[in-house]
């Protein structure tokens, strides 16, 4: 069975997404519950200019005070961030990041809204940041974003994204992530898509992240582990959604990815109950009903109790 | 490729659970919209006792009002019933109904809530009932209620629902539904147990029927079509929940389904709009958020234009 590793993005494409902004010592609080819930990697914030996306601003200082937590907590988990560009990529190396995630959009449209460049030219741009991530021993991750749909031009071929990936390939990348940005993803074609990546080098690990836009985050997210997937993203209680796309719900819940395997037996060690708690805490703070559903009924039960 | 069958039970499943009732004239505007959307099978009502049900009073009345109607739009979907008892099967006979759906609670305390019958008196019955439709030549499909957990007892082993299913087959059934009547499938076990039953004979056709008390519906969904499962039932609104389980969420959306299937191709013939429209509407009667998400965000635009 493959090993699923979550990968919790909320105080990244979470906040970025919200307009109230959330304090230094306010994210503390929330990295340390999911330092205690056992999550395997906490993405802390992306290393994006503080004037475009303010919420991001103290990713620096976040990077500098949580290991220090984590130890203390006696937990360790990855560490990651979003890097966008070689400043992006400088800053994160100076505070020792251990994970970098980083991406080109599919779609012209949200490329240029991302980054002023090119799909081409944001491709090259990015193999060149990741030699460099990898060359300073970096743990990596590349996503192809809008891979299954763009909000602003709608859908994206199969051919693009694997055009996209084989240069990827081509650039020595091995974790490869496809990114829902819009919530286009339906689960045949999640499952076609990674089938076909992963086809292509036996050494190659995928990443998923999925919106839910249309209901369809957790079929999309089962899809992908029937593929081999094996690298799962969500947000606690839904949080997220991409600014630069248009019409982009919330990210998959963790605490309903978390509780579904659970049901399944496939991940029993990360604790659930202090998940739904963070979520109610994130939903009093924003003083809005988040998304998801296991934080609202509760989790079905044990299913340490399912007999056969 | 499988053909998909859209069975909608909203008139049934979602309203038995709503304290407002409904009015015979209001529940004909409904069915007019599904009668103009183009579903296959459309669920009138069940054959309850109107005590216990006053909102299913009005069943008998509906199967001698919409024929007529459905005949002046020229459309001719199968209009189905639930039956609970001989004596609503009598009813259903009088005003001839087309389907009859009935079924068997999987979990002792379901069965008894429901029927007063213990699991295997209730299995004896629907087998009884069930030769009787079909001696009548009337469609049929019977269901295993709680087949993947219950609202009261919890999990629910594969091998009582696999018990019960090899009764109904011995008892000369074909047409086989699981109703995850708590919301407790699971995708993966949701293909298991679909295969299982599908395995044991060329000439059987399934049915599912979920509920999306923890997100789940969707996935299970798409697990069961892999399985080759050909019949879906979903409620317009995401309207439902069984009033004789503990904590059952809403159905499975209609227009989420719908909407999920034209992205992949599979049913683009159905009228999208008019069920958003008409998940509205329902949302305005009662006067609170549906559940579900494309009647709220719209549809993410036309699978035609997919480029290859």
């Amino acid at each position: 069975m493959t090993e699923i590793v979550i990968h919790e993005v909320g105080l990244r494409d979470g906040l970025q997404m919200e307009q109230q902004v959330v304090s230094t010592e306010q994210k503390l609080r929330w990295i340390q519950s999911l330092l205690e819930s056992g999550v395997d990697i906490i993405q802390l914030g992306s290393f994006v200019h503080p004037l475009k996306v303010p919420q991001m601003a103290d990713t620096d200082e976040l990077f500098k005070r949580v290991p220090a937590s984590a130890e203390a907590s006696g937990k360790r988990p990855v560490l990651s961030a979003l890097v966008l560009n070689d400043r992006g990529l400088d800053r994160g190396l100076a505070v020792d990041v251990e994970m970098f995630c980083m991406g080109v959009a599919a779609s012209e449209t949200h490329s240029r809204k991302n980054t002023g460049r090119s799909v081409v030219e944001a491709t090259e741009q990015i193999i060149c940041m990741a030699q460099r991530a990898l060359g300073a021993g970096k743990r990596l991750q590349v996503s192809v974003q809008s891979a299954f749909g763009c909000g602003y031009e709608g859908p994206v071929p199969e051919s693009r994204v694997m055009g996209i990936v084989r240069r990827f390939l081509d650039g020595g990348i091995r974790a490869i992530s496809l990114a829902d940005t819009a919530g286009h993803a339906v689960p045949d074609r999640v499952e076609a898509l990674f089938g076909a990546i992963l086809d292509a080098g036996d050494d190659l690990e995928c990443a998923c992240h999925f919106h839910d836009t249309y209901g369809l985050a957790l079929a999309n997210t089962y899809a992908a582990l029937k593929a081999g997937v094996k690298y799962f993203e969500a947000s606690v209680a839904g949080l997220g959604g991409c600014p630069f796309t248009a019409r982009a719900g919330g990210n998959l819940c963790t605490e309903d990815l978390v509780h579904y395997l659970q049901q399944t037996g496939a991940r029993r060690d990360i604790d659930l109950d202090r998940l739904i708690a963070l979520a109610k805490d994130v939903g009093a703070f924003f003083g809005r009903e988040m998304e998801g559903s296991v934080h609202k009924v509760g989790p079905m039960g044990p299913a340490d109790a399912v007999p056969q």
